[in-house]
């Protein structure tokens, strides 16, 4: 262990006034907006002063540059203290701070990766420490590099469990290089937070889970800095630094008083930057630089195609999430920058045949899916990996609002959601994901595969691997016909017609077992003359409107959707959507109408109307309109 | 404290012998069905058998009387023991566990309370012990009486997130009739759980969120009998129950044997069930019957109505989400059993106002969204309280795994989401729901409030709190006019025509913000001699799809949609998949079509095309077609 080298006093004096510098900017930025939260950014200032201008290490001009140290805001609600920060760096002029929360402005209400020293959004509390674990994960294990992340955490925020399942994950991985540190400013939004400034029930938690603690006075300059030194030196346990600190610090009346949440401080600023003014040694230009890291990281590759061709007999019986484990790992092969995690279902998901080939790609996040996406989302960042997550589609819900905040933080992490709809059968409806299309669907630029077989599987996987923004792909458990050829081509947003004739009289829409469903149907209308087209959509977003349209158009505008899944948001409302602008074109749905229950794969979806029998009785029944 | 009674000899081998013939059912019904988790059952044989048989007081006959005590099996995919233990009260006969996963019987693969003996449906996992806070916080609380709850967790289940909100919430509230019981039993699905069969670690987490705990052997039935009476005994803390066990244990082979987690013994059921059978002392029935609890507590009036009408001016200007809050306060008055929560936004969502007026039936839940969301439907259950939930609407996304499962429950729970879409302004993406409505219509049965005004507003809370279900309530930031009279009468699916002329010529829908945009595009297009038709759906889900279909009809087939969220799964999808059935309708849209920036909400609803000047614009646009 090296001698700890106490910064001389000028130093101490410079963090100390920056500290007071970006609490003067934050209240001034957050009155220019008449929003804003600067009582939050002012309990953080000295931790942002010494982080910024002692501690990390990073080139100014380059705010991504992969060697950087990273920093997450979590509390992002403190965003103008982050902003003020980099401006104190130099990165953009001062003056820029005043345009807070103008449209005009990149510099929103909370962080978003508009901004080049922003990786991962946040706002939505308690999401940062994922994200912060899964950039740690990728500097220790993957970039093998020597840069550290730091992750600010408010303390209302900590009452969050998805920073104690990255708590648990931080520690369970050893990730020394990462850098919690506790906000504890006593005050919640609408009143004081469960544990107060009792340091020490946070302290026993935090230890409990595996961390190395310190406790210090958030507002001591000096003490912070020697923990973050300290924190260096720790091998084998992530560090967290449990910040004593007030609310409001600095301002008169404002520190530590109830119901300053969220307000600027309009009339009281001025006295109050006069009060904090007062304790400025030196108002003009400060002589601190952040410290360089060495720069030997290069950019990574991230385009990616399969090592090999997908390689099945037709009518080969496969199950669309093996051919997931088969694709992962020609990828996988193609570029060692693709990375896997599941929580606990790799077995189920196929993970596993990634894991088995690339065992130090591939990372065990346990039954914590909140932190299984964070991770994903802070392995993506600065494009350093390409990374699949995977667990049972229907868990996928857990970290909605993980998935949601990945949009805002523009990731491009892959999610492939297994045991779709209530073709998985006996376990029943918690497990069987029929929400997914809709919720997926949702999330801004995001893609949504639902391939049908295990050729389009592999190609949904490698278009995952190589399209920005969110990506699903949605598979499914029971083994299924292999129908298309190993080279047929497939491509984002585009369907394909898999039975079509010139009398075809109604055009059906499935999609995996549904879409096998449809050709037993068209099999058995077939014998009594009606013929059925039908078609793969393979992206139900995008969906393919122009092929929808034109088929529909030559079936008499008839299109009858089958749906592995509830009612609204999925396959049937993507096309209704899609036609919605045309006259002409009538739509019928087949959907899965209330809760399933457990029981045999073909006796579900007969008895909730997704069935070969029910799609004829439903040909029959548009036919007559 | 009173004086511990050991159970004779008699009864701790009947206890045992219990333990062993519900592992012989668990086997049984697993190999009856061919799927199931034997090895997950056979870990909880003995916690089981004591809490059933010695520790837990209820009606065997009504098993949702409500004083009894309640058990929650948060391992859900332990189902088959839960069965079997009610079988052995009696409840009905062990030859029906046989029946286990089939359509045709409520022995479905995940508990649900399709069965009597059922509060909350389990298996996505880390739920349960929320659902069991909720309710023991409304036994002690809100019903006042001395039933006990109980919640078994699997350790794999431990590192979810929501297991550690709901551990800090339980000590918060002091809640000491709760039990969890966690059974380590060191392996998960796909390899063995992060900590093992580290008990002092899981010890050391507990005790540090407040828990009193004992770490006993799970197979031991006399040292459980001794714990779970001494957790009887404290007061202040709930007790939890560390129970080392092993997964299988009894199966020769199996016992704490990998890559047995799931499967049905097959052949190696024969063998296994002779081994355990030479362990029970006595095969024919038992002599021990469940405790009876005092019989005191009646049915809850879980009908409602507001204690006054709304009371506003027309054109006066009224947040929607403060017109929560009074309505919650009119519920309150007028029935006992109504209670809130909220997760530290109450001064922004108005639970507040609820606060206030009913200190002892409001809950701050901190931002733990996931636990909120669970505390509320533990609250719901059996009928004993009228819970509305809320937090900005954004945030339900944390806990739609919560919602969905929810949903399956059956659960009566209501849902108040404010800060809707854009029109929230500078706080950004990260705050702004706008995939809210689409989450909220996935849900089975669910029903989706979006009222425009205050009166609108009154009565959605009024029908939320008396419609079976989940209800989502959207409520919205800014101020906006009162455009209905007091006495004004709301239904589900009932749409209102705001405006309407004989000449209208499109009708265009939309809610509250976007609402008002219409009229004022109204108002510009009637000086060009421009009529349109203006609905308000009211409620999303259902939709009124007569009312729509027939003003189409009205208005030459033309609908335009103006929506404050993204653009699937919301208003829009919802009455393009209403009309999708007729011919000659066409919808135009107009949504968020990408992550919004911060702004001010009429920057923002002109930028995102949502605003007046946007509708004027679509309405001469679909004219032209």
């Amino acid at each position: 262990m090296s001698k700890y080298h106490r910064p001389d006093a000028q130093t101490i004096q410079s963090l100390k006034d920056i500290a007071n510098k970006l609490r003067i900017h934050s209240i001034e930025a957050t009155n220019a907006s008449n929003s804003g939260h600067p009582s939050s950014c002012c309990s953080a200032a000295e931790v942002m002063s010494v982080l910024f201008f002692n501690t990390m290490r990073y080139t100014i001009k380059e705010p991504r540059h992969p060697n950087n140290d990273r920093f997450v805001l979590s509390k992002g609600h403190a965003a103008p203290i982050l902003y003020a920060a980099w401006a104190e760096t130099g990165l953009f002029p001062t003056s820029e701070l005043l345009e807070l929360r103008k449209l005009t402005s990149d510099l929103e209400g909370h962080p978003t990766p508009r901004l080049n020293f922003v990786d991962v959004a946040t706002g939505s509390l308690g999401q940062g420490l994922s994200c912060a674990a899964g950039m740690a994960y990728t500097g220790k294990y993957f970039d093998k590099s020597d840069y550290r992340v730091y992750c600010l955490i408010g303390d209302g925020e900590s009452a969050e469990g998805s920073i104690w399942e990255a708590l648990a994950f931080s520690s369970r991985y050893q990730l020394d290089n990462l850098v919690a540190i506790f906000d504890i400013n006593r005050l919640g939004q609408s009143e004081a937070t469960s544990l107060g400034h009792d340091v020490d029930i946070y302290k026993a938690r935090v230890e409990a889970f595996g961390w190395n603690t310190y406790v210090v006075d958030g507002h001591d300059v000096e003490e912070l800095c020697k923990v973050f030194w300290e924190a260096r030196q720790v091998t084998g346990r992530p560090t967290c630094i449990l910040a004593k600190t007030f609310k409001g610090q600095g301002i008169p009346g404002v520190a530590d008083a109830e119901n300053w949440h969220g307000k600027p401080l309009g009339d009281k600023a001025k006295e109050a930057i006069a009060a904090i003014r007062e304790n400025i040694a030196n108002s003009g230009p400060h002589n601190l630089i952040a410290q360089q890291p060495t720069l030997d990281l290069s950019p990574v590759n991230t385009h990616v195609e399969l090592s090999a061709a997908p390689s099945y007999k037709l009518g080969e019986s496969v199950a669309t999430r093996l051919a997931y484990g088969t694709a992962l790992v020609k990828l996988g092969k193609a570029n060692n920058r693709v990375v896997a995690m599941d929580g606990d279902t790799k077995n189920s998901t196929f993970a596993q045949k990634f894991k088995d080939a690339f065992p130090d790609r591939f990372i065990e996040c346990y039954i914590a899916e909140q932190n299984l996406v964070g991770v994903g989302i802070g392995c993506a960042t600065r494009d350093r990996t390409i990374p699949f997550i995977s667990t049972f589609a229907a868990f996928f819900t857990r970290a909605f609002d993980q998935i949601r905040m990945g949009a805002i933080s523009q990731t491009n992490a892959n999610f492939v959601g297994s045991h779709a709809g209530v073709s998985i059968g006996e376990d029943g409806p918690s497990q069987m994901a029929l929400e997914d299309l809709a919720m997926f669907r949702t999330i801004p630029g995001s893609t949504v595969f639902y391939p049908t077989d295990a050729v389009s599987t592999e190609r949904a996987v490698e278009l995952a691997a190589n399209t920005k923004g969110v990506c699903f792909i949605r598979t499914s458990r029971p083994n299924v016909p292999v129908i298309y050829k190993n080279d047929e081509p497939f491509a984002v947003g585009k369907a394909k017609v898999v039975r079509s004739s010139p009398s075809d009289q109604v055009t059906v829409i499935g999609s995996c077992v549904t879409l096998y469903e449809a050709i037993k149907a068209a099999d058995t209308l077939a014998e009594s003359g009606i013929n059925i087209r039908i078609i793969d959509p393979f992206t139900i977003k995008p969906i393919d409107a122009e092929t929808i349209i034109a088929n529909a158009q030559e079936t008499n505008g008839k299109i009858i959707t089958v749906e592995d899944h509830y009612a609204e948001g999925g396959i049937g409302e993507a096309v209704a959507g899609a036609v919605s602008g045309q006259s002409g074109i009538i739509v019928k749905r087949l959907y899965v109408p209330e809760v399933p229950r457990s029981g045999k794969c073909e006796e579900l979806m007969e008895k909730y109307g997704i069935s070969a029998s029910c799609i004829v009785k439903a040909v029959n029944s548009i036919l007559s309109i």
